[in-house]
């Protein structure tokens, strides 16, 4: 996606990201202030520090610049699912591993690019320009799905519907950045415990499964 | 709010409501498809078959109609929990049955009324149109957590925690709506069941609790 060589309109970057990386953080918190429909890739382009024909350079519009950052907040998560899927574990502590990751990664971008999911422009499932997302969320789920389903010994027909509550446990710290602010670093912990609890784990089991992270 | 006795621009309403909460129908529809920023008082007033002129009488703008809309998604449940928070019964039974009304309320809106909670204009928790708001969900969470504390027996302060984890999965409901669409009757008991299961309610216990509501 990046083209790497085309000089910024107010020189290096002082951030220390790449320029991708900054037009991003720009636009998530551009978003997070003043909305997707309030943002102009004008606004980014100054927030940036750069022009707007520089930075047609790395992304061709806004809705580019929106599904990459839905795709940072779902993409690491499914690298981790891939492993923890096949992963030698027990799947409880698997799914605790992914419960937290997530979590970390959800509570970890500087502006809850999370609440995205809500905007009503990606409300239609069918549209193309976010079908990557849709599907790389969708794949996601299916891990969470499985690992469920081995725990409580049942088919993953019989686990969409506790997998549903685990996943939305995970993400309703997205909802809770809005309102308390900074969760802090036990969040992670505290939500991959729940969802275990959720799914009927034991408090003996639990300590087992937490102690194999020590 | 409503004032009487104003004719609309296209005669009666048709759809059995009142104006006011055809109004908010109206407005809620359009804030999920075309966003907040992107709905004019004009399209809200022409979608509740009311003239622009008339709708003003009803509320003084669009900020009046997304605050109503708000309050709508948290005042039966403030009221529920007033109630809860005095009942005779133990905590646990009236904690379960305070998630489940709240879940009921988030999943029955028309249109997912609580992903207006992650509008960036709610961010800003300093701004006095929504203070309202903020207040009344402040109100509900602290009941949450005065019933949690009592399940946990524990105090309010060391019941934060564990009453945002709760409060987090009844309002899960709302990002899994966009997801995953209707999510059917049976998600109150889910979500309720889940709560008193991430505060290690035994399984024993949880099914005298679901018991008491036959």
């Amino acid at each position: 996606m990046a083209k790497l060589g085309r000089p910024r309109a107010r020189g290096e970057s002082t951030s220390g990201l790449s320029t991708e990386e900054d037009i991003l953080v720009a636009a998530s918190e551009l978003f997070s202030t003043s909305g997707y429909a309030g943002t102009s890739t004008h606004k980014i382009a100054a927030a940036a520090g750069l022009s707007q024909a520089s930075m047609y350079h790395y992304f061709a519009g806004k809705q580019e610049i929106l599904l990459a950052l839905l795709m940072q907040t779902v993409r690491p998560s499914v690298d981790y699912a891939a492993a923890a899927d096949k992963g030698d574990e027990p799947a409880d502590t698997r799914l605790h591993a992914l419960c937290a990751y997530d979590v970390r990664l959800l509570v970890g971008s500087p502006h809850n690019t999370g609440a995205l999911y809500l905007l009503p422009e990606l409300a239609d499932a069918e549209d193309a320009a976010f079908a990557a997302f849709h599907a790389e969320r969708k794949k996601l789920f299916h891990v969470y799905r499985r690992l469920v389903a081995d725990v409580l010994g049942t088919s993953t027909r019989a686990a969409q519907s506790p997998a549903s509550l685990v996943f939305g446990l995970v993400e309703s710290v997205i909802l809770r950045r809005r309102t308390e602010g900074d969760l802090g670093a036990a969040v992670a912990g505290q939500v991959a415990d729940a969802s275990l609890r959720v799914l009927g784990v034991s408090e003996e089991r639990l300590a087992e499964v937490r102690l194999s992270f020590v």
